[in-house]
């Protein structure tokens, strides 16, 4: 096969070519780099034994090249800057070691263990206590196991390279400390007070799972600039009124309020966040009718445009940022393309790459995927229909790298196989589930069940008793409902009525009333609280209208960024209650803060009224820092902002006036964050809404709804040389099984080419993609405008590898020589 | 002249040309129409007398002409729709009559003085209580004023337009409420229940000058529709939880937020605007920690999720709904110039306008126009530099007629003329200012003013007196500020300097700080809060950069629109109020409520603390429906939320727990207005930002900043040509006084020209023009090919005036006849 006599254009990870190729190691030497350049592919006529150990060596780099290659695309596809692309084969075994699911998820439990023992370190949960020497030791082990991964990122990144990479310093920097202290805690077997472990995040966020947090992380960050900006200009206007109301109300006395400048600008704070009113104004205004003007100027001021005005900047700068961030990742995977692209080409063939070159990659990429499917993936990108992939098609990789392979049934139904009475009857099914009427029908239904349900739900007034009877009407809609859902999988197969969303919806929801109702039936007390699901069953009302599937799809795809966001905000909540603890621990309980203002909330005595003695409670001393579950639900509260002044002044009279600054920066901090989810989800909606309106069709179509299509057809020829390539290119049989299959599959059916469907569910990005297009296009224009003036040189030089040698690639020869 | 002998293209109400072109006359009664084409413009030799009453007869049809088409240039500008335009001189009289400044206010002071009555009636503000039968008196009077402008515009509109007005009908009928209402009140000489006062808001909207409060109103409707579905959601969900929470919580008998189903749903109405958290969940969470889950997801998904998605679908719906305004203006504007330009062609030259024609038409559009303005608006519009105005020119009418007309001084500085060594003096002072160094340094004492007074603010902590006392730090920064000013205006020219925003602005707050000091040094009690101006000194601080520059400018010119958004709610806050007052009016006062659980906020009772009697007061008392003013306040309270439940709760347990329906509904339209208020800030400032993206440039151009500036260069002979048309035009010499003075100008100066700048400060409008650039020109296209094939018809058939015939139309001779 001449494949076997390609040698790649580019030759990587030199030691391994050493027996191979003398001339160019010898040039490599002066130049000290790793990637050189083949001068005279065509090798002076050598003998057999040569030849065989010649092939073996070609063999071997190029496999070196696979792998460079995948981890180029790996780089790519994770956003990894290529500055900390390993070297030289230590290197990539270290990089092969530290990227793989085992180790991610060694760096994952690391992180979690380090955040979870905080419940069980003092001030401990309860139930979860252990004694110091247990928490320190597993701590210890868990700062060496981070430390373990550390050296393996040194080994693959190198020393140069590790000190220059910001978050990895900082993380080494940090387990030292924790190191320091952890070592402390178990000679003096008690803990000191430990604010450092507000830290323990880092070592989390690290992890490469946690990628979507340290991203949404960069974000808060950048967009922090403006938001500080109109900050400034909030807590201006701020003071300004402070003292303005100082002057005004303090000569009343019953106005403890502003008695002082500082509780002046801690009142209007709270009133910032709206928590003291209207009691901040009461005393003045039972005084003076119109000292009411002041509060309404400054609300409407402070909360009304000026709060606006800083969701209006972040949301712009958000808009922004977004942008360049999708941007700068659709380059970078540009660029990783470029490179290995540039790894894969034959000196022989260097415009293009071969299946057997591709299969290479793909085998070193993805491990686990199926000769058949890699097959097909060079199918999808090989639109031309050209014998090679060009660098153009090359550029699709990604986006077809996700597919899912299923052959293209022959027939449209599931039933097609079955005997002619029982197609027949699924037949008609088949066509009633897919009739309009059959639809509207169900529409009808829900509805009706809506206003019932509604209609019955205000009719209860007995409590839980009623509950517990199962009114008739619930039982025939759920048989009307089960129904639906045994004809619906019936005329369309299961697989194709699960493949919907809204069929799963359906589904999940009926079988969940089904539970409800068993477990009402049974009289399961502890799962009385399922018969809200029978109000579920209105959730189906909202499919009806386009507006709400719109925004339940939106709801679905930005799930994953939510939830992200959510991880976030829960990583800001633990380093607070870390120093919550720390400080605050035990200081409220119940009848404390009789110095302050907020005194009745944290009351709790019997009093006595009409000869019934009755407890009297305030039970915000339940809000309080005493351990870290309490305080997460406490930074919740606070979070929710209501009242968040009571928690605030409980705690400032039994410590410190100082502690307010925890409160306030907890705000000012959970403001930024707050405001940034709301900037994603408007930008997210108004994104996805205006996609809609942009592409209405694609949105109709149902075929396009559930995601992104691509086709590749195969005929039997070319299967069958595929499979005789994969043969040659020493794999066991096994692995081919697949392709076997499909070869099998083929014959079965009698065709002589069969159509495969590569599906994925549509993401954010594919979104983008469409939504710039045009503008892509002047990326793409711009970066290759960058690039092009150094095109005959290693496109490594460009990107700042610092092993490549622009005069060496500038001396060889013209491709066309060979 | 020729122009005399030019005859009208179209001839409006036709009742004027009886004596002139009889042909016509007969013509028009079988049409039954008021347009009339004049077929044959060559009028058959006339004997002098008749030459004479003809041409009297044709500058009569002139003038009516010059009348309606700016007319239509008004209603154009008011976007009145053509259906409402006047038919017959008659119906013109009345326009006229009910379209000037005075009627409008009228309207105005009558809309207010009905609005401001609710000052005086039962219950009334205590100082301004009026007998019944005074304030039902002074309210018939108003109603009568109502009365006769709905008579005017019936003569203007016509029976058939007036019923198929809607909000002229709306207005009839509640004219007609009232009025019964106001007898009966005078009848029985005490006010009934009288509910209906709500709906005065209706005479204030419909007046002329709260078109923007009529525009927000409309624009608030037009948002509902995606409102209410979300709104659904977010309930459908509240009523799900309010059974889960039910089901849980009810067994705890200390939980009285669960306790029943109505207290279930109230309990988490309450919560979504996070007024009762987190005392809702504590007896939960005092049972059992982890009923805090339950309130946590809830608020998940009510509060941060779908709250904000509400947020996101009206700014989405909000930004449509502008541009389809914008759009909708834009092509009524055009459609209006297209009508007046029929009406100013002449038969002989039907493609342009002259200046006769054009200064004939602004006599009346803008009849206190100077001649000199309305000559050089005539050369701002005609770019060609041909004799006449194109309809193209004529299209940026609306751009032009705002200008304010100025010389261009011929010296560049105001202090030109003055003796050499002044001159030399006020020019090393014009260096000065304009010096990068000079603003640097202001700046600089700015910053350096701006940390000292923090630092002292800081430092304040003996009340007033502290105040009184000045530091000398203040008089000298204040000492720098005046030598700036004083510099400046002498260096600039005041006209120049205070033609700038931010010199106004300098301005001002240094004089506010003299003032501050002079109320200081002699100690003027009542003025003390004047010293607050000594920190206003910081906003100059502001100006330094150029985000806070591009805030505060925005600000500026979103001013309009935030006013009348504010006084749209206050439009609703008046509805409410009165509504309240008629059903709460007197329902709490002090230590009421005691069968609620807000019974210690309305508490009232004087405790003995250590021996000493202290009065402990719950205020909350004060947040009643008493008056207007109180309810005003209380209403605010209510739309600031925190707390609300305080209120409602008082109200509810003095009166029915339908209360509770007034001010969930009163939360609801509430939370629209604000979230519209929201989305509009928001919609402004990003649109705003992504336009001074677009035009950096022009926004860096200090020239531009101001506003829109128009160039008009005037030629001695251009002037004397047309000053030789205006006498012959016969006006009176007085008003060509400013043409004369223009002549005298250039006599004086001695130049053969004088270039005339107009200028404008930029609207919305200008930025949207600028932003849809491209978009404008495809709504033109559009709007033209709607219109092309029927152009040689008249323009009213098509907008719907059922008086115009396109068959007498169609049977006109082409113009090349003529």
């Amino acid at each position: 096969m001449e494949a076997d006599d390609d040698v790649p254009l580019i030759l990587t990870w030199d030691d391994a070519n050493s027996g191979l190729l003398s001339e160019e190691t010898e040039r490599r030497d002066e130049n000290g780099g790793n990637y050189d350049i083949v001068n005279n592919a065509v090798i002076p006529t050598p003998g057999p034994q040569h030849q065989r150990a010649q092939n073996a060596s070609l063999r071997h780099s190029w496999e070196m090249n696979y792998q460079e290659a995948a981890i180029y695309l790996q780089e790519g596809e994770n956003n990894d800057k290529f500055f900390t692309h390993p070297r030289n084969p230590k290197a990539v075994a270290a990089y092969l070691f530290a990227h793989n699911h085992l180790f991610y998820m060694m760096e994952l439990l690391t992180g979690l263990l380090l955040m979870v023992l905080s419940l069980c370190e003092a001030p401990a949960v309860p139930s979860l206590r252990l004694d110091v020497y247990v928490h320190a030791t597993l701590e210890l082990l868990a700062l060496v196991m981070v430390a373990f991964e550390l050296c393996m990122k040194l080994r693959w990144l190198g020393f140069h390279t590790f000190i220059r990479h910001k978050r990895t310093m900082v993380k080494t920097c940090v387990l030292l400390l924790q190191f320091v202290e952890a070592i402390v805690v178990l000679i003096r077997q008690t803990s000191h007070m430990r604010v450092t472990r507000a830290l323990r995040p880092i070592f989390l966020v690290d992890c490469r799972y946690c990628g979507a947090v340290r991203r949404n992380l960069r974000q808060i960050f950048q967009s922090l600039p403006p938001f500080i900006d109109i900050l400034l200009l909030l807590l201006f206007f701020m003071v300004i009124f402070a003292i303005l109301g100082f002057c005004l109300f303090s000569p009343n006395t019953a106005d403890p309020y502003f008695n002082t400048l500082e509780n002046s600008i801690v009142s209007l704070f709270v009133l910032l966040t709206t928590a003291n009113f209207p009691d901040v104004m009461m005393p003045a205004y039972s005084r003076n009718r119109w000292s009411c003007v002041f509060f309404i100027i400054y609300l409407s001021i402070e909360l009304y445009f000026i709060m606006n005005l800083l969701l209006a900047v972040v949301f712009d700068t958000f808009n922004g940022v977004e942008k360049m961030k999708f941007k700068s990742l659709l380059l970078h995977k540009r660029s990783a393309i470029d490179h290995a692209f540039q790894l894969l080409v034959s000196r022989q063939r260097p415009m293009g790459v071969s299946l057997k070159q591709f299969d290479g990659l793909m085998r070193f990429y993805r491990p686990r995927m199926s000769a058949r499917d890699r097959f097909l993936t060079y199918k999808a990108l090989n639109t031309s229909g050209s014998p090679m992939l060009s660098l153009q098609d090359f550029y699709k990789f990604y986006e077809v790298i996700g597919l899912k392979w299923k052959a293209r049934r022959s027939g449209e139904h599931w039933f097609d196989d079955m005997p002619h009475t029982t197609f027949l009857i699924f037949k008609g099914i088949n066509l009633l589930v897919k009739s309009k009427a059959f639809q509207y029908a169900m529409h009808v239904v829900v509805a009706v069940n809506g206003v019932w349900i509604l209609v019955e739900t205000f009719m209860i007034n007995s409590g839980l008793s009623s509950f517990k009877f199962v009114p008739w009407s619930y039982i025939v809609f759920l048989t009307i409902y089960g129904a639906e859902v045994l004809l619906k999988v019936s005329g369309l197969g299961p697989v194709a009525y699960f493949s919907s969303g809204w069929n799963l919806f359906d589904f999940s929801v009926t079988m969940f009333a089904f539970l409800g109702l068993i477990a009402t039936a049974l009289d399961m007390e502890p799962f009385y609280f399922i018969v809200v699901l029978r109000q579920l069953q209105l959730l189906r009302l909202f499919k009806i209208k386009q507006r709400y599937r719109n925004v339940l799809d939106t709801m679905f795809e930005l799930f994953p960024r939510m939830a992200s966001l959510g991880l976030t905000l829960i990583i800001f909540y633990y380093s607070f209650a870390i120093v919550g603890m720390e400080f605050f621990a035990n200081v409220v309980y119940p009848n404390c803060c009789n110095t302050s203002t907020v005194a009745d909330s944290y009351r709790q005595i019997n009093i006595t009224i009409d000869n019934k003695t009755v407890l009297q409670e305030g039970y915000y001393y339940l809000n309080n820092f005493n351990n870290i579950l309490s305080s997460f639900v406490t930074l919740f509260e606070l979070t929710v902002v209501n009242n968040w002044y009571i928690t605030m002044e409980g705690v400032t009279s039994m410590t410190t006036h100082w502690s307010r600054l925890y409160f306030m920066t907890f705000y000012i901090v959970t403001m930024v964050v707050m405001t940034i989810i709301v900037a994603f989800i408007l930008d997210a909606f108004v994104f996805r809404m205006n996609y809609s309106r942009k592409n209405r069709e694609l949105l109709e179509n149902p075929e396009d709804e559930n995601g992104i299509v691509f086709e590749a057809e195969v005929s039997r020829d070319e299967a069958l040389a595929t499979l005789e390539l994969y043969k040659q290119t020493y794999l066991g049989p096994s692995s081919l099984s697949s392709l076997q299959g499909l070869l099998h599959a083929m014959d079965r059916s009698g065709h002589s080419c069969l159509m495969y469907l590569g599906r994925r569910s549509r993401t954010k990005s594919d979104l983008s993609m469409k939504m710039y297009e045009e503008e892509i296009q002047e990326w793409y224009a711009e970066y290759s405008r960058e690039n092009l003036p150094k095109e005959g040189q290693s496109l490594e030089q460009e990107l700042g590898s610092p092993f490549s040698d622009p005069q060496l690639n500038s001396q060889t020869e013209p491709y066309s020589i060979n």
